[in-house]
């Protein structure tokens, strides 16, 4: 078969003729990004050939530029019969793999844990009574009430042996009941501390973020977050579910989940100095398709009418089974989803909201996220719509973008008179980036003092070294060239990948909004969630046509609000009693289905909106008019 | 890293140093034979440095010969810091894996299998009622008086979006409720036939033997069976033992006896012409020692006081979790375990007997495997005590043995007046080797007639070509040198292991009789079982002392009884719910804490035995007088 080496890595695998380069990278063990997941749409996944020859694929998009270049999509470039050299360039990465801490989680009083711990004695062997380690297990634990029934899953039978002897039978025994059926989740030695340790995880279709805990106390120990390693199989759900249906595709996503879980929880045990292997449960919240991926469950008919999943309600599964490196017999619980298109991120958000309570006044909950999800209602109804808002808000297809994580510009002003910025930036070092709530600033402060015209573009004929034209396009300079240090700069396209999310995130509100006949004015709770980080500055926010223009304490920032309902279903056998309840109640709205969706996006793509009337604080504050 | 390659197959790995060959080529996949699993006693694992340098450690067991020309073992031979090229010569493979036909089973009416299928039609989804694949199943079930708690596995949850619609909505459910509550173990389209297969494997220490039968009407559909791969990890349990103490041992021992069972499941279906994704259900007989290691439990206490095994009864698992390639969701039935030396082999072996039943009479059963297990009792006591026979009887051990397979010569006669052999062949082609059945029709033959005596050694004195000496060893040419085709030979060795493996199985059985003061004479029947091949003669069973010499009439040869028996457990839910019992009334008489099975053992290293009044029919047939 040929031989395929990568460069600069000397990686190299033998393929099949015909397979393409982007699955040759992705056995070879190499980081190459395909933000439209393999599909031949995005031009993106760049490599080029420095020896031997491939198929290229004529009708492929790409750059007319980059094909001048030499550079060649891998999706659509097929092995020959012939051994290849590929080099894959720096801006063809996806860079996921870095940790890092920025999500808070508020503590809640613990009311039952998916795992209680029982203590006992286990009296040595003494070959006389017949027993085995598990017979003699299964004895002490009647002793003290349990059983006889008991699970013992084989991962909890293979540790026996060595936890039965290692403390003199002094053992700690951990069991849940939340399948319908006491199963033992782990067997150890002596007494360890702290025992009922467990994971919330919010594994989003960008960035996945876990949350370790002492579900005995609720104290929050370490929060750490990363880019999903799936980013490098599609930037948004569809693209997944593209690349799913690639020959070894969904094991490819499932395996990325569960990489970039499992790296956090890694991270986590470290900061926290404990043993991975002593966390023993677990409650993930995703959307339904990474919930699909995470599981191994193919997303194929997610997106075919009539929109079917395999799993809403997923059962609770062990963690040895999934792939979750924690205790292998930890119960898993996951987010119910509400339909294809409302996850388990969405039920797992309202939960920190007054949505999931009793009250009667309407409440707004806005998830930006890149699957970005809106809900709306009081104890009566629950209505929801979800839009695909694109990853810029996290940081996705933005060129300088970033999570909201160590070095990261995070909050910006812009001086009106002459356009210089000044910024924040999260931790000690050197602005490596610009996250959510810091493209959020600048996008405001640059259209309020009249730097940025409400189509999104920059204003070149003023007097600034701060903004450059580049081809056709102009771009903004926070950092980096004339005025020093790293480059960071915002350009146009980045820009309009921000206009494009937050007119997707209105237009979807205001679909639901329309369609209960009522207005963003009659909402008296709204709860914004998202990976912005702590700094989202609500005014710019409504500056930039994100959030709607109501009276400001109406707002509430819940932070990573699908992280924060995953650590209260991990605490709380109320919340995991109740919210399949909440996911039953919720009604979809499905925005595809409704020509008005498009016709509020369309109206939204200007700053803040088409319509300067709703947005009368922003229309007034605005340096230029609105058209 | 140092660079180990092996000669002749070129397989190269990189080791750290200090890892001894032994497990390098094991690494590497090299089939390279460590009888005594790699302890450092048995001088067999043999390999030639061609180039580079090893630390060799100069206290190894090794035939002066062997070292003299260049041998070196590589269970006690470590990387040092340099590159090595390694020669296995052709003498220190294992040779499994080679898959044949022999065994029978008896097929008997079924009473109950482990899954049950049902047959009903999903409608489509229609998107408005809010259901996921799974929810849908659920209801189709529930309209059919399931559940509603019914678990669904994980990979049987991966395989509904398809199973679903594969064939507008009619499936075939199978569901198990062995485990005490319902599980759905596969979900097909359509109407597969046939429904309810299942296998039932004898997991022994030398051989692995697999019927793959219908559980619905009982029919045996094939039968197949090869040598266990563990035995280049050890040829009897203790060997296994000391190798799973090894770094990364009990793995690779599981995955061995896995491979075993795999390659056999998928030649049975091979030849049934099913697919093996479309086994519904398994049971598994082997000692205690095969069942830990197939499940990667720790054998470790299983040989240190007080001999406590992790399990005895094991939990149904699925296939999936435990690594059988069949359905991921069949339930696997392990025949229960008695103590540390006697298994689920010896319960499903008693199974096939009159000891399972009401009977008066006193039945006494052999299993003449690599652990030789010996019951006897009736329907008031059953009394069992183990032995280790070592693998004679299965062609291990023996240069030229073999199983019951294709090429076996499987019986002799020996003309008394020329010691010219005559010899029947299992199979159309040339004499591989010699089985079990074979080699005690040869050494049987041998002795009456007078060229073997009572201590083994063969008559050197007698003008015959049949008989050569090797040194201080002679040995008995079946086959091969002047009497041309390819060599089959019997050495005094050979007959040694023999005469060793038949003295323990008597010693055992003999202990037992002592223990609750009664003779041979006082049993009514005794079941010999084992892997010898249907041809097994009793006379000369009898005559070399295997079989005490009482009325031909009471013997009965049940065949590889433990597949039997799992098979009987496979097809019977009556038999699967006494069967716990069935162990659980057995008591083990341990031969190693009394010094009388020494004693008888000692006395039994002669033919047919050194008290010749016990064996007063063949003492009066011997051509020379018995001493």
């Amino acid at each position: 078969m040929p031989r395929i080496s990568f460069l600069p890595s000397g990686r190299t695998v033998e393929i099949g003729e015909g397979m393409d380069l982007l699955d040759a990278a992705r056995r070879a063990g190499e980081d190459l990004a395909a933000p439209c997941g393999g599909n031949g749409t995005c031009g993106k996944c760049l490599v080029r050939v420095v020896a031997g020859t491939v198929k290229i694929d004529a009708t492929a998009v790409v750059d007319p530029e980059d094909a001048a270049a030499g550079y060649t999509p891998a999706c659509r470039s097929y092995v020959a019969g012939v051994d290849c050299v590929i080099e894959i360039p720096e801006r063809s990465r996806t860079n996921t793999g870095e940790v890092s801490a920025g999500d808070e989680i508020e503590p809640v009083a613990p009311d039952g844990a998916l795992v209680r711990t029982v203590d006992c004695v286990v009296p040595p062997p003494d070959g006389e009574d017949g027993l085995s380690d598990l017979g003699r297990l299964n004895r002490a634990l009647a002793a003290g009430g349990m059983g006889p029934d008991i699970e013992c899953p084989l991962p909890v039978a293979r540790s026996l042996a060595g936890a039965l002897r290692g403390d003199e039978g002094r053992i700690s025994v951990a069991i849940t009941g939340e399948s319908g059926r006491d199963r033992i989740v782990r067997v150890a030695a002596g007494r360890p501390a702290p025992t009922g340790l467990g994971i919330a995880v919010d594994l989003g279709t960008t960035t996945v973020a876990v949350a370790l805990a002492d579900t005995q106390s609720g104290a929050v120990l370490s929060i750490k977050s990363a880019y999903n390693d799936q980013i490098a199989m599609g930037l948004d759900v569809i693209s997944r579910i593209n690349y799913a249906g690639r020959q070894g595709g969904l094991e490819a996503l499932r395996t990325a989940a569960l990489t970039a879980i499992n790296r956090l929880v890694r991270a986590a045990a470290l900061e926290a100095r404990i043993d991975a292997g002593g966390i023993t449960s677990a409650v993930i919240s995703g959307n339904t398709v990474m919930t699909h991926l995470a599981l191994g469950l193919d997303p194929e008919h997610i997106r075919l009418a009539p929109y079917t999943p395999t799993l809403l309600d997923v059962p609770v599964y062990r963690a040895g089974e999934i792939g979750i490196e924690i205790a292998p017999g930890a119960p898993v619980f996951f987010s119910p989803c509400v339909g294809s298109y409302v996850g388990g991120d969405t039920t797992a958000g309202v939960l920190c909201t007054e949505l999931a309570s009793d009250a009667e006044a309407i409440s707004l909950f806005i998830d930006v996220g890149t699957n970005g999800e809106v809900v709306i209602g009081n104890r009566d109804f629950l209505i929801t719509c979800a839009c695909s808002a694109g990853p810029a808000f996290e940081g996705g297809g933005i060129e300088y973008g970033m999570r909201a994580a160590p070095g990261a510009i995070n909050s910006v002003r812009v001086d009106p008179a002459n356009g210089e910025p000044s910024f924040s930036i999260l931790g000690d070092g050197e602005a490596r980036g610009i996250c959510g709530s810091g493209m959020i600033d600048l996008v405001a402060q640059l259209f309020l003092s009249g730097w940025l015209d409400p189509a999104g573009r920059l204003d070149r004929t003023r007097d600034t070294a701060r903004i450059a034209a580049e081809g056709r396009r102009a771009l903004y300079i926070l950092a980096g060239g004339p005025f020093g240090g790293a480059p960071v700069h915002v350009s146009e396209i980045d820009i309009e990948n921000i206009v494009r999310a937050k007119a997707a995130i209105h237009a979807a509100s205001a679909l639901m909004l329309g369609n209960i006949g009522i207005s963003f004015n009659d909402i008296a709770r709204i709860y914004i969630a998202g990976g912005f980080g702590r700094t989202l500055d609500i005014e710019n926010a409504v500056a930039i046509g994100l959030l709607p223009d109501i009276p400001r304490e109406r707002f509430s920032y819940v932070g990573n609000a699908s992280l924060s309902g995953s650590y209260r279903l991990l605490v709380s056998g109320k919340h995991r009693a109740s919210q399949r309840d909440l996911a039953r109640r919720m009604t979809y709205i499905d925005p595809g289905g409704d020509p008005r969706y498009m016709d509020h996006y369309t109206a939204a793509l200007f700053l803040p909106h088409t319509d300067r009337s709703l947005f009368p604080s922003i229309a007034r504050r605005a340096a230029r008019p609105l058209r």
